[in-house]
């Protein structure tokens, strides 16, 4: 079987920086499958990542190595890792991307030894691509660095549990469709008070009217509030961080 | 041969959908060799995918599987569909968009089995893609599903053909570049009418000048209205159901 | 191994030409690994395309050929080419987008031969990607068509060194994040000059405050204005063109 490279990056596709990206894979590890995840990250925005690695990492085979390219810090003293966890491999910056991989327990995470002379602002190409590309040839993680102990974890936030029972959350990513996915959990219905308006959880968007909101429980477990057709983000003005309040009984 | 698999979506990727599907694609068909056509479909915008399928469905070699993820009805009655039609596959929503593959002769298609206790979302990952690993795994068509005898159909609208002569069309899609796709179709040069500026049918827009108007035959054998070097929506306030009227004589 | 065939274009993914073009291109060449560089070339920006050309095509392993499709011209007298360059393959329309293969000493280039009964407008479809198809197969480039003498070629603008020693150049390209990349190349540091700012030359975009802007020398020898984790172009109001001077005394 042909190793999997998957990209994640902010980089989009228009200045050719993917493509030095994917041509420096392939004359290191001519054998890789490149598969594009995505390109669109908003640029330097490392909580999208890091929910979108969180999405997809464990959705490969074992062996496949995920190469995540978002990274505001190129250039300064901020480390550059490969991890391995549950039979993937991840190959990033120490911001807090490879976060979903990393609390992972057992998880083996190495700093990147940075070559001499290689480009300050492009680290993408220079650093992470050869190091995805010696993974995808066999290598060892521990042949490409020295253990690092303490990377950077980023979370998604913890709702609170009111002494009324209500959960109080907020809004962690607007998704492309318009939906607003929540930090909430449920698992027996209940209602969302976002702002004034009440939505129902209910078991699918078909279960609102077309252009009515409608809470379900999304593909990760977490609440999103969608509107029926429409786009809820817009409807209900929400945003990242958007106070939401789930009441049970 | 690996086994083609085409994605074709409303997801847009940053979210990471598109990177589940890939990689549930790929845990259970390891052995497919996945091509991206589109994820940037409007979102649920079904006459928008039903075009672009027909676009792209012949043209990969028989044996290829198409995936067609544009479902506003996720989670609710609708049924999702495998179709073998002129030695290809292609799998999707029971609401119109595999409508191209659907109405060559010969076509056979089956309602697929939804395995309980999927997601209600998201029926790409765990409905769709699935299926579409089965078929890239060699599995018969029929052992996805029963028969589907009354699929949904959408189709381009006719043009009219007046009194005098003259067929009234209209816009059936904007694309990339602005061009305005008709449902005309003419074999022999003549007049596009839009508003109150007349477009003259020519063999290739480099017959116009530079910002000037020109029709065209296009691809798919559909008169098309572009400006060359320009962006013909905006130049003449064309959207999609703008009525445009062929002169021939 | 198998040939890689890239893909730049124009053409976006939503309308289903790429898929065409990929379609034609796994159907004529069956064995081809088929990799996105980009689909979001601006219509028809020749410069932005042969930037990204630039930058990508000696990235790829040796036999790799790159389908270039950004064609204004289509339909018009312009030639279609095909490149044999240090190693790697390019075919595209003869405007210039092919000048950073062109310029190499020993490229060889022929004019393709266009079939007859293609259609007018999709020559990416009809006769690029046949082209490259060809190559993909082990067809010899003299095999696609007679030697092109006099190819379109565009180049980078050069700065001008003034009697005072300081060098005047201009943006190139805005990149996705807001970057300005110049003309201008600096061994040893300096200032820009831009507008009424001194932009300081540094060696990493890590050693400016947040959101103030810093000069550093890009990956491609260039010099880049950027505003870190900002969006440089806006913030000093930069565009394709705007004169930036270097001061290095």
């Amino acid at each position: 079987m042909r190793p999997i490279i998957t990209l994640i990056t902010d980089y989009g596709t228009v200045d050719g920086y993917v493509g030095e990206l994917k041509g420096a894979l392939l004359s290191s590890a001519p054998d890789a499958e490149l598969v594009d995840v995505t390109h669109d990250i908003p640029p330097q925005d490392l909580e999208r990542a890091r929910l979108t690695v969180a999405r997809v990492w464990r959705r490969f085979p074992a062996g496949s190595i995920h190469l995540v390219v978002v990274d505001p810090g190129v250039g300064s003293a901020r480390a550059a890792l490969a991890v391995a966890s549950d039979g993937r491999f991840l190959v990033g910056a120490d911001n807090g991307v490879l976060s979903p991989a990393l609390l992972v327990p057992g998880a083996r995470v190495v700093a990147l030894t940075v070559p001499v002379g290689v480009s300050a602002t492009f680290h993408g190409r220079d650093v992470f691509a050869p190091a995805a590309a010696a993974l995808a040839r066999g290598e060892p993680l521990e042949s490409l660095g020295v253990e690092a102990r303490f990377p950077v974890i980023r979370r998604t936030p913890e709702p609170i549990r009111r002494a009324d029972g209500a959960v109080e959350g907020e809004v962690i990513v607007i998704d492309h469709f318009g939906n607003a996915v929540t930090n909430l959990i449920s698992l027996r219905g209940g209602t969302i008070e976002v702002g004034s308006t009440m939505v129902p959880v209910r078991r699918t968007y078909a279960e609102a009217n077309l252009g009515q909101p409608v809470a379900v429980v999304g593909s990760t477990g977490f609440i999103e509030i969608a509107v029926r057709e429409g786009h809820a983000a817009d409807v209900l003005q929400l945003s990242r961080g958007t106070r939401v309040v789930l009441h049970t009984s």
